[in-house]
C-alpha cells in the first residue's frame, strides 16, 4: 500500500484552517477579547424568506408518501436547471437542459471536475489565487505554472502566447483581489484557449456582485467561450448559501476534446461519484431565482457592497492603497510600510482584534497584501473601521 | 489538452442509468403500463416525523441573524459527530471526535476517498459488486482484481493469501447479494489486510438491516480492524435519506500508512475539495439518532424487511432459488432456467411490468442472477408478487 505521495507537496495547512487556528489560539489566550472577523469570505445575513419558505415546504413534501423524493437525477432536478437557464437567458445566454449541472457548491466542483482531464496536462493559475485551484492540482500531481497578478497589471494578468498550458483557472470577480476582467480581456483568454486546445475553468462565484453593466458576469458573454470554457457558479455568496450548499456548473455541449463532449464525461463522473444535491436544498435554490428570491438576495448583496464602501472609505482615510470592493465583496489592500502579510495579520489580530486574510496565503505574488471581506454585519464593519483608525 | 483516457475503459453506461433508460423506453412505448420498480435500491417511506421537525427547526434557525450558520467544519458539526459516536458506543465501539467525518452519502465518499492512495495500488473487489467501487477505480486507472462470490461460497468470498492487494472493498450486508459476513469471516479479511499492509474500505450502508445479533454491523467489532479499515456509512437506507443526502465515514486514528495518519490526509482532502454538508441536513441527520428518530427509522426498516419476507415467500412458491433478504433489503435470485440476467430483466419488464436489476450489471459472476429490492410500498410489493405467479 502506498499513499498518494503528492499530499506531501501540499503546504501543511489549508490557508483558512491556519487562520482559524491562529484566531482560536488568540481567543483561548484572551477569552474576553471581542474579535471581529473580516477574514474568511463567509456571509452573515440569514437566508432570505423565500428560501426558508421553500425549505420548509420541501421538508413537508418529504414527510408524505406522495411528496417524498428519493434519489434525484445525477445532474440535478429539471426545475432547478430550468431556473438557472432562466437566469442566464436574462443576460441573453441560451443554455440547453443538458448543459447545466446542479452541484453542492463551486469549491467541491472545482476540486472534482479535473478528474475528467489527464494528469499530464499543464495547469495555469493566476497568483494570488483561491487555494483550492492549487491544492487540488498538487494532490493530483499536475504541473502547475503561474500568471502573475500585480499592481502593474491591475491584478488582471493576460495570456502569454509564448507559454503553453492546458487547464486555465480564471476567477472574476476575483478572489482574493476583487479585480474584474473586461470583455476584451476575457476575449484574449478565450482566444488563447481556443488556439491552444486548452480548457478554461471559469469561477464565477462572485458574478452577482458585478454592478458595472459593462463588465461580464459570465464567460459565455464572450464569443468563442462555448468551445473552451466550463463555468462554475455558486449560491454561497449570491444568496447566502455558504452553510446551505448549492451551486451549478455549465458545460456547453460544443465543448469537446479529442472528439469527446466534456459534459458527457462529467455526467459519467457524477453518476459514479455523486448522488445529487438534497431535494430540499434544490427547492431552496430554485426559490433564489424567483422574483421575490431575486429581490431579497439582491438586497443582501447591496448591503455587503455598502459594507465594502465603508471599509474603502476608512482605508482611504488612512492612506492605505486598495483594490476591488466595487464589483466584488473583497477588498485587497497593500500592507502599510511594506509589512509582510502574516505580520500584518498578527498585528491586526493582536492589536485591533480584527481578523483578515494574509495575501501571501493566496500565493507568492500576494505577499505584502491583505484581504478584507465585506460580509460582516454593518455594526461590526463600522466597529472594525473605528478600530482601524488606531493603525 | 488530453482528457482522462481511463474513461474510455468504462462500460458505456452506469448500470442504473441503463436500467432507467430501458424503463423510460418501455414507458414511452406503453404509456398506460403500470410499472412496479423493485430495481434501484431506493426507499419509498417518507422521512420520519423527528427528521422533518429537525429540518424545519433548522430552516427557521437559518432565517434569523442569530441562528444563521455559514461555512461549517469540513469534518461535520460536533453535534452530529457526537450522535454518531453514541450510535457506535451502544455497540461497545468507542470512537474519538476526530475519527468521524460527516459526508453527503457513502457513494460520494467511496468515489472520493481513494484520492488519498497512490495510483499504483492494486484494488481488490468482490464480484458481483456495487458498480461505484469498480468505476471509480477504472477512472483513476488502478489495477483491479476480483474475488469471486458464488453459490459455492454463499456469495461471501474470503481472502486468498496467494493474492497480493492493497485496497480492498467489502460490503456487508452485501449489495447486491444480501449476504452478510460473520465475525470470523471478517476476521480473516482483517488479518489479511494487516499482514499485507492493505486498507479495507468497509461499506456498511446496510448495517441497520442486520437483525441476527451474532452478525457484525461494524468492522470495528473485529480485533485489529482499527489498523486496517475505513468504514463508510450512510443514512440513505437507515433513515430514508436517499434524496436528503447524509452519511458518515470512520477513520480510526490508529490507521496509518507510511507513518501518515490516513484520517489526517482525509481531513486535508475535505478541507480542499469539500465545504461540509448543509447545516440543515446535518440537523436532520442528528434527529435520526434521537430515541424517537431511532424508533421511527427502525419501524421503516422492519416494514422493508417484511416486504422482503413477502417476496421470498413468492419466490419459494415458484421454486426460484434466492439468497439475502433476511439481514439485508436485497434479494438475490437465480434466473429460472438458466436465463441471462438482461434477458430476465426484459422479460419481467415487458411481460409483468416489474423492474429489477440484472445481476450481470454487478459483474461477470452476477450473470444469471437478478436483484430485487424490498424498498417498495407494501401494496406494490404484494401486486408484484401476484404478477410473479405468471412467470
Amino acid at each position: 500500500m502506498n499513499i498518494n505521495k503528492n499530499y506531501k507537496n501540499l503546504q501543511e495547512n489549508y490557508l483558512f484552517a491556519e487562520v482559524s487556528s491562529r484566531v482560536a489560539g488568540y481567543k483561548a489566550a484572551h477569552p474576553e477579547a471581542d474579535v471581529i472577523s473580516l477574514g474568511i469570505g463567509d456571509v452573515t445575513k440569514p437566508l432570505a424568506p423565500s428560501v426558508v419558505s421553500a425549505l420548509k415546504a420541501a421538508s413537508d413534501e418529504m414527510a408524505s408518501e406522495k411528496g417524498f423524493r428519493g434519489y434525484g437525477p445525477y445532474e440535478g432536478y429539471g426545475f432547478l436547471i430550468d431556473a438557472v437557464r432562466g437566469y442566464y437567458a436574462e443576460r441573453g445566454i441560451t443554455l440547453g437542459k443538458d448543459e447545466v449541472f446542479v452541484s453542492d457548491g463551486a469549491k467541491n466542483e472545482l476540486g472534482s471536475v479535473i478528474d475528467i482531464f489527464d494528469k499530464d496536462n499543464t495547469v495555469l493559475i493566476t497568483d494570488p489565487v483561491y487555494p483550492v485551484y492549487l491544492d487540488s492540482n498538487v494532490m493530483s500531481g499536475r504541473k502547475i505554472i503561474y500568471a502573475a497578478a500585480s499592481e502593474a497589471n491591475n491584478f488582471l494578468p493576460l495570456p502569454d502566447r509564448k507559454v503553453k498550458s492546458d487547464i486555465i483557472y480564471l476567477c472574476s470577480p476575483n478572489n482574493p483581489t476583487g479585480a474584474v476582467y473586461t470583455k476584451e480581456m476575457l476575449g484574449a483568454w478565450v482566444d488563447y484557449a481556443n488556439e491552444n486546445d486548452a480548457v478554461i475553468l471559469y469561477d464565477a462565484a462572485y458574478e452577482a456582485f458585478v454592478t458595472d453593466k459593462s463588465l461580464p458576469r459570465s464567460i459565455y458573454e464572450i464569443d468563442g467561450a462555448r468551445t473552451c470554457a466550463i463555468e462554475l457558479c455558486s449560491l454561497s455568496k449570491t444568496a447566502g448559501f455558504t452553510g446551505t450548499r448549492c451551486g451549478y456548473t455549465v458545460f456547453p455541449s460544443a465543448l469537446k476534446r479529442e472528439g469527446v463532449t466534456l459534459g458527457k464525461m462529467w455526467l459519467r463522473n457524477r453518476s459514479t461519484k455523486f448522488n445529487g444535491v438534497s431535494y430540499i436544498i434544490q427547492r431552496a435554490a430554485e426559490a433564489v431565482f424567483t422574483p421575490a428570491g431575486r429581490r431579497e438576495s439582491q438586497a443582501d448583496i447591496s448591503y455587503y457592497l455598502d459594507n465594502a464602501r465603508i471599509i474603502m472609505t476608512a482605508l482611504s482615510g488612512l492612506n492605505v492603497k486598495y483594490w476591488g470592493g466595487i464589483n466584488a465583496p473583497y477588498i485587497w489592500l497593500k500592507c502599510p510600510g511594506g509589512e509582510s502579510s502574516w505580520s500584518f495579520f498578527d498585528r491586526l489580530l493582536n492589536g485591533l482584534q480584527i481578523v483578515g486574510t494574509p495575501g501571501s496565503g493566496f500565493g507568492k505574488c500576494g505577499e505584502g497584501y491583505f484581504r478584507l471581506t465585506a460580509f460582516g454585519t454593518r455594526e461590526r464593519v463600522a466597529e472594525a473601521c473605528q478600530r482601524l483608525k488606531k493603525l
